[in-house]
């Protein structure tokens, strides 16, 4: 299956399965959160004219050249008296231009005279360092669209419109369960046979980032009445997250149990690493199988599962950006899958580890992004290659 | 100042100020800090030779084309015994290739006969399908330097190693403060003259995804005696960050408090938006002042205090990821300063906010990057400039 096929299917799942609930929240606590109504502004802004710059403030009709009075002295957050007549007033950066004036000078360009008037040693020119009112936003507007995934900037913006507090969508609830017999926890002793968990540390941290309420619900044992039991335990989540157990090993216990209360289907992706994903539902939970390759699962759950649970909350575009590079090494022979290297950027080139194997964390550790190669391509040095920021998926 | 020189400034003095304390966490708590020591490996990973397949291991002196009895089934999770002569071993991905096998064919390529006894039908060739012990890493082997920012990649590493606790430096303790009386918090009524506050709230979201200890402190009136008393107040923090108050206006009270009780320099930036930025100390505390507009703030904090900020808690390279791309917008005319235009990648192409007003927050909420203007530099369309995406600094 083609990712794009795939990624298609989750995506409209999740518009089907769309999180309707709200939270409303301080602007503190909706970093990382979905907007779930539009954010109108109910006030200009700025909300007056205002200065750019330090300087004066004046009437440019009243400027012959003759030096004026300075009437008044204007600090930000005072309110001015309208401009006196034939004068001009002190300004600083910020403060509402008086009513009357339509042109500040910086005071770099004015000169003060002994008996304290000014003149100004530039041409002038209406509205010139005024910002006006209403630059930003005006009443009415639609500032974010409900939708937006809400960051600092997005809360700035939001504060700068007088809002305190914000509807968001509720969080996502995903557990997150590993399976295998083979795993154990670290911090323990490693028995025969035994290797650390890594992947549910590398998927809750990542879901935390995301702003998603994780419940870590430890490794499934290979065992089908403990992995019914455990599934039904789980209580009310809205994804179902598992690694490993998905391949057509007669010990994949996850799968049976998927069969029995609920459906299945497994997905030959297109992709490396990555290739056997799940999609399926336990009880009307939906239910996302990554590969349990380390690697596997980082890309499956950047390319596939991460897009699905912002569109689980309304997010219209979940793609990340990528970027168009010259590769710095080259790619002999074409392969017969889409191949997402971990890569970096060195020179302006795209460099990628010397070791790809589907096993090696340690490769994305290295890696600034995923190096995209398209199926049936070969690259010598310089030729294209699509580059996507590791940051770009990992919030 | 060009950018470079403020950014070694302030790296050089980060660095003569190197936080040395260190917490010990679990993992989930190590997100977004700072590895305190380097990561060394215990074991090695993978402990032992194992099947990268569903399949059957077999040794392949013993493989003749006659048909071999299977001995034993190996999970993931079990200690084989080794292998019997002339027999082969069904075993599944993960699980310990027994000793005495050094091939596993998968089972898509066996032949399971009446008789229970499996044949191949395909060329066999040594350790194929077999991942061998220590492929990841070898006992001893340095896996991530002391100063690794740690995300969820590298957390993922260090369980895969057994850790289930890291050596992290401590959080950077930030104190954040707006000067000005025109501001006003969000969700209070909006007086004559005033404007609602919003650097703080873009600040102290960005330096708690940081991993930051954050201390809002607040708004500063423009008043010396209020000024000090709030610096004095502050108690032990690593850094002051304000925003707003550093022109040469005459209500700049932080500045006189620095200069009173400690020292002051007033850099003028060579970027647009940003150009006033102040460095000094309070009592010994370092104080960094950013430019009040918040696109200015915007960019200064990204460009100049988060290196800052990582590079005191000894992350030695803190320089965004940036692309050369295609401008999809002319620049005609050269300026006198670097510019940081908020930008979007459109097919491939850099486009810009149509409105890069230095007041306008809204331009960087509709932005997905930085595009670099040089100054003294004109750019046609499709000249190349450089893009560094919000995301590469937004953590």
């Amino acid at each position: 299956m083609p990712l794009e096929e795939a990624l298609q299917r989750l995506l409209d799942m999740a518009d089907a399965a769309r999180i309707t609930e709200r939270d409303v929240l301080t602007l503190a606590d909706c970093d990382g959160r979905v907007l779930a109504q539009d954010l109108v502004s109910t006030l200009d802004l700025p909300p007056w004219p205002n200065s750019a710059m330090d300087g004066y403030a004046l009437r440019l009709a009243d400027w012959s050249g003759e030096p004026l009075a300075v009437s008044q002295r204007i600090f930000a957050g005072q309110a001015p008296a309208p401009l006196a007549a034939g004068t001009c007033a002190r300004i600083f950066t910020g403060a509402p231009v008086p009513e009357g004036a339509d042109c500040v000078e910086m005071q770099e360009n004015a000169v003060v005279h002994l008996d304290e008037r000014v003149s100004f040693s530039e041409p002038l020119q209406a509205q010139q360092n005024i910002r006006p009112q209403g630059q930003e936003t005006t009443v009415g507007e639609q500032v974010l669209a409900a939708g937006t995934r809400l960051g600092p900037i997005e809360l700035g913006l939001a504060a700068s419109l007088g809002r305190d507090r914000l509807d968001v969508v509720r969080r996502v609830r995903v557990a997150v369960l590993s399976t295998g017999d083979e795993l154990i926890e670290p911090g323990l002793p490693l028995g025969p046979g035994q290797i650390y968990n890594s992947n549910r540390r590398v998927l809750c941290s990542w879901l935390t980032r995301m702003g998603c309420e994780v419940i870590d619900a430890g490794i499934l044992p290979d065992d089908l009445k403990q992995t019914r039991t455990r599934l039904a335990g789980l209580g009310s989540v809205d994804l179902i997250l598992s690694t490993g157990g998905v391949s057509v090993g007669e010990a994949d216990f996850l799968g049976i149990a998927l069969r029995e209360e609920g459906e299945l289907a497994l997905w030959k992706l297109a992709i490396k690493p990555g290739k056997p994903l799940t999609f399926g539902h336990f009880r009307g939970v939906p239910v996302i199988g990554l590969p349990g390759n380390p690697a596997s699962t980082l890309v499956t759950f950047a390319l596939l599962a991460r897009p699905y649970l912002l569109r689980r909350q309304g997010v219209p575009d979940v793609e990340p950006l990528r970027f168009d590079v010259p590769a710095g090494f080259v790619w002999p022979k074409p392969g017969n899958r889409r191949e997402y290297l971990r890569g970096r950027i060195e020179q302006g080139q795209a460099i990628i580890y010397r070791n790809q194997s589907s096993g090696v964390l340690r490769s994305a550790a290295w890696a600034e992004g995923f190096v995209e190669v398209l199926e049936g391509t070969t690259l010598a040095l310089g030729d294209r290659v699509s580059f996507i920021p590791l940051s770009e998926v990992m919030n």
